[in-house]
C-alpha cells in the first residue's frame, strides 16, 4: 500500500501545501492566503482548508496519508510542538500540533521554516547524496539550517543554526535582535537597504539610487540598490559588495566551525548573487582555513521556490527516509 | 570477561599513557618524555615503550587490552590514521594507527586531542549526563571539540571545531593562522602576551609587568601578566579583560549557532578564569540569544591534567561507552 505525506509552509502571508507520493514527488499542491492578521482560529481553519484541499484534488485517501509535517517561522519547540510567537502573525504561544492532530485525526510534526529548508535541500535538492550541510537564507533577515547526520540539528531546544546572529562585526551596526555587528546586521536585504536609505538621506552622494527611488529613502530596498548595480551605479555595487564581504567572514567561521561538506545559499538576496560574488569568494579565500574551504562546495538552493513546502514534506517523511 | 583499554595522550613534550577498566577507571599510568626533536622512530618507541609499561604494571593480560585511543595535536586525519604534521614535532604525514596496529598487534583509535578531551569531558567528566557539548581550551591557542550525539563532531575530514579561528573582529590583530581577527589573536594567551610585551616596548604606560619582567618584553608572558592582575595591577587587569570580552563573544557565536546543552573551558588561561569573568559575563549578557544564553550551562573542566589522557581513554572505549 502506497504511504503520502502532506508538506505545509507557513508564511506570513501564504500557506503553501503540498501532499507528495513516497518518493516525495508532488501530486497535489494548493496555495492560500495566510490571512495573518485575522488571529489564530482563521489561521488554523486556512491551514485545514489547504490541506482538505490537496488531499480531495489528490485523490488520495486520507487514510493513506502517514504524517503531516509543518514548516513555520519561529521561534517555535520542535520538541513541545508549540509555536511560541510569529513576527507579523497575530497569535502567540499555539500548540500547533496537538491542535491540528486533533482537527486532522493524522499525526503531525512541526519544524522551524529555516530547519525544514535544509531538510528539504538535503533529500531532494542540492545535497541529496551528502549527510552534513548547512543551509542559509539571505533575505530580508539571515537564517540557517544545521543538517548533520542527515537530521535538523537541533541543539538544546531547537534554537541552534542562528546564523544570522553570529557577531562578526562587535562594534558594527544595531541588528533587530537588539544586538550589535551580528551577520544579519550587516548582510542581510534590511542591512543593503538601511545604507542605501542613508545615501539617500546625505544628500552628497551621487547615485542611480536617488533617481529611482524619487529622493525618497522610504523607497529603498534591496531589490532597487540591485537594480542600479545592475545598470552599473558603482555606490550600489559598493553596498552589494560590502555585504557580500561579510557574507564571507560569515561563511568563513561557519567553513572553520563545521568542516562542511556542503553550504546552500537561499533566500531573495541571493537572487542577485553574482553582485555579491567577488567580495564574498575574497573575503572567504582571505578568512576560511584552506583546506576546509577547498573541501566544501557552496552553491545555490536547487529548490527554489518550493524550498519550504519540499523541506515541510521532508519533515513528514524523515522517518521513512532515513530508514 | 574483562576488557581494558588505553589511552595515549601524544603531547610536543610528553607522552601520557594510562590503562583503564571497562569502566574508564585508570589501573596504571605512565609518563615519558616524547623527545619530539629526535624524529619519528625515536617518537614511536617511546609511545610504545609507555604502552608497554603500562600494560605490565596492571597486570593485565595483554590480550585482554581491546583498543588503543590517541589524542595527538594535528592537522590530522581520523579516517585515514594519518598525523599530518605535529608543530614542534619532527615528524610529517606519520601512518600511526597502521604502524602501532603493526607494532602492538591490538586495535587503535586516533583522533585530535581537542577533540579527545572533550570526549573525555563527556564521558568521565564535567558532561557526563549531557549528549551536546562544545569544550575549548584556552592556553597559548584556542582550541575546540565539539560533541553531538555522544560522539565527537567532524565534518568532512575532521577539521570541524576550530573555535579559535572564529572571526570575531575582521580589522583585529593578525593570527598565527595568518588570518585577522580570529579569536585566538584575542582571547588567547598568546594574544594577551602581546599585548603586554607591546606596553613594555612603549614605555609610556605605568605597569607592575614593567618591573615583573625587568622591563624586558621578551619575558612577557600569560602568567605574568595574571600575577601582575592578581596583585592589582590595573593596566594587567585590562588585558585580561579585553580577553574575556572578546571570549564572551566567541562563546555568544557558539551559543547562538549551537544552543548548546553545555561549554567546558579549559587550558591554562583558565585557571585564572575570574580574571576574565566580569568582562565575559558582560559580553555574554549583551551578545548571545538571551533564552539560548539561559539554558547553556559554562563551565570548567572536570578532569584538570588528566583530560588528555582520560579523552583518549574514552576515544578507545567509544563504541562500548555507545552501547
Amino acid at each position: 500500500m502506497s504511504e503520502y505525506y502532506i508538506g505545509v509552509d507557513l508564511g506570513g502571508t501564504k500557506i503553501y501545501t503540498a501532499l507528495a507520493d513516497e518518493k516525495g514527488k508532488i501530486i497535489s499542491g494548493n496555495k492560500m492566503a495566510t490571512e495573518a492578521d485575522k488571529g489564530e482560529e482563521v489561521i488554523i481553519n486556512n491551514i485545514l482548508a489547504s490541506i482538505e484541499s490537496v488531499i480531495e484534488d489528490s485523490g488520495v485517501a486520507k487514510k493513506n496519508v502517514e504524517k503531516i509535517g509543518i514548516g513555520s517561522p519561529g521561534p517555535l519547540s520542535v520538541r513541545k510542538g508549540i509555536i511560541y510567537e510569529t513576527a507579523n502573525m497575530s497569535w502567540e504561544k499555539v500548540t500547533i500540533v496537538e491542535i491540528m492532530e486533533e482537527k486532522t485525526a493524522l499525526s503531525v510534526k512541526l519544524e522551524n521554516d529555516a530547519n525544514a529548508a535544509a531538510l528539504g535541500e538535503k533529500w531532494f535538492g542540492a545535497g541529496k547524496d551528502i549527510d552534513d550541510l548547512i543551509y542559509i537564507t539571505v533575505s530580508t533577515g539571515i537564517g540557517g539550517g544545521i543538517v548533520i547526520n542527515k537530521r535538523a540539528y537541533h541543539g538544546f531546544d531547537g534554537a541552534a543554526g542562528e546564523v544570522g546572529h553570529m557577531i562578526v562585526e562587535p562594534d558594527g551596526p544595531q541588528c533587530g535582535c537588539g544586538n550589535y555587528g551580528c551577520l544579519e546586521s550587516l548582510a542581510s536585504g534590511t542591512a543593503i537597504a538601511r545604507e542605501g536609505k542613508k545615501l539617500v538621506k546625505s544628500e552628497q552622494v551621487e547615485t542611480m539610487i536617488r533617481e529611482m527611488s524619487s529622493n525618497d529613502p522610504e523607497q529603498v530596498d534591496a531589490l532597487l540598490i540591485a537594480e542600479a548595480a545592475q545598470k552599473g551605479d558603482k555606490i550600489a555595487q559598493d553596498l552589494y559588495s560590502k555585504a557580500g564581504w561579510y557574507l564571507g567572514i560569515g561563511l568563513a567561521n561557519l567553513i572553520n566551525l563545521f568542516n562542511p561538506e556542503m553550504i546552500v545559499l537561499g533566500g531573495g538576496i541571493m537572487k542577485d548573487k553574482e553582485l555579491l560574488d567577488d567580495s564574498l569568494e575574497k573575503s572567504l579565500e582571505d578568512r576560511a582555513l584552506p583546506s576546509s574551504l577547498k573541501q566544501v562546495n557552496i552553491c545555490k538552493v536547487k529548490l527554489g521556490d518550493e524550498a519550504g513546502v519540499k523541506g515541510a514534506i521532508a519533515v513528514a517523511m524523515e522517518e521513512k527516509l532515513l530508514s
